[in-house]
């Protein structure tokens, strides 16, 4: 089995952008931080956009839903001091997955899953985490997935 | 008056399953709680589904809020171990309540006190919690409300 | 360079309306405040209704934001004891913020730097906050925005 430290060493995280206006990514309160609803990216730095239901399939929602969640750690990664800091992460307490889909699409779970296994892929037991999974009307710049996060740091 | 415990004893809670991921339904942190987002099941087990103003009235609405709200409560007190268990909450802090509307649906508000009336005629001043009340295009398995808890429970 | 407490002082808050139901504006847990999600009033008192991309403009939409967490502002000032008592908030730490859009209309960071500029200008740094921007179907009597807050304060 290997470590926290190595699959976070393994790990390929985005580039992170300056915030779209006047908020930061990442916020700590103590133990506490809370990140900005994070977009997905796909590997050439393109946002992924798109409705479930209508142009995306479960699939390509789940990788994006893969890769918001990848760009929440990227924020949280920066703000702490690098890829290797991640492994000050105690605990993921909550996602919310905030999704465009059809009318009829009701496959949020599934969707979010790319996300949820993916954090315990990561941090096993620690990464286990409470989660609401909601489609919405519409999202910033089409994007198909938004995500956001609340967790609790080791203290220092 | 009742006390909460002989309230908590009349409550009818729903049977939990499991999550429908890798993530789980209740987090701790200190003596802060966050729960996953919960759907609302009748008596029978079967999902609530629907969306307001189509083919949910507004006192279905309020059911399915209630059905929520007890979902929540169920999964919290399977994880502190038994319903007397919940007189541990010290404070709800925040619920959301995310609901199916139509496009011209407005009465969130109404909709989302039949959990908040339940919190409030359990808990009395402790129940009385933060809340947001949105409307959404869709919700898992086209539940038609989604609620998710941040709750205080008492030191050890 | 005027104070925090000046710029308090020239805020013009919205005046307070009891609750919808049997919830609460603010929440207290320990130096945490979790707020309802509030709504947007005009300074005549009247809601600011419509949906980003049908009938209210970019422009219409910054400033619904700016009267919505001029709203979470007032609930707060209202809670602590009067707008001086603003004074008590060391961290804004997060605000999600919801809109009523089209289907096509992508411009949220923008609505919502409404209300984050707005955090800037009074709490500098300490304004400062992570945040989620979503389109929803529906909000509370067709409320154009619907915003909440978690801060931290001072200790006492």
């Amino acid at each position: 089995m290997d470590t926290i430290a190595e699959r976070l060493h393994r790990l390929s995280l985005p580039p992170v952008s300056k915030p779209l206006g006047s908020y930061v990514s990442v916020k700590h309160c103590g133990n506490l931080v809370y990140t900005s609803g994070c977009l997905p990216f796909d590997s050439k730095g393109n946002l992924i956009t798109g409705r479930m239901g209508e142009n995306l399939t479960l699939a390509q929602g789940q990788d994006a839903a893969q890769k918001s969640i990848l760009y929440v750690l990227a924020v949280l990664a920066q703000d702490l001091g690098g890829i290797e800091s991640l492994a000050k992460v105690k605990s993921i307490l909550k996602i919310t997955g905030f999704m465009q889909t059809t009318a009829n699409f009701f496959d949020h779970p599934q969707v979010l899953n790319g996300a949820s296994d993916l954090l315990v892929e990561i941090f096993g037991e620690k990464g286990k985490h409470a989660r609401a999974a909601v489609g919405v009307f519409t999202l910033p710049k089409n994007a198909a997935v938004e995500i956001e996060m609340v967790a609790e740091l080791e203290k220092p």
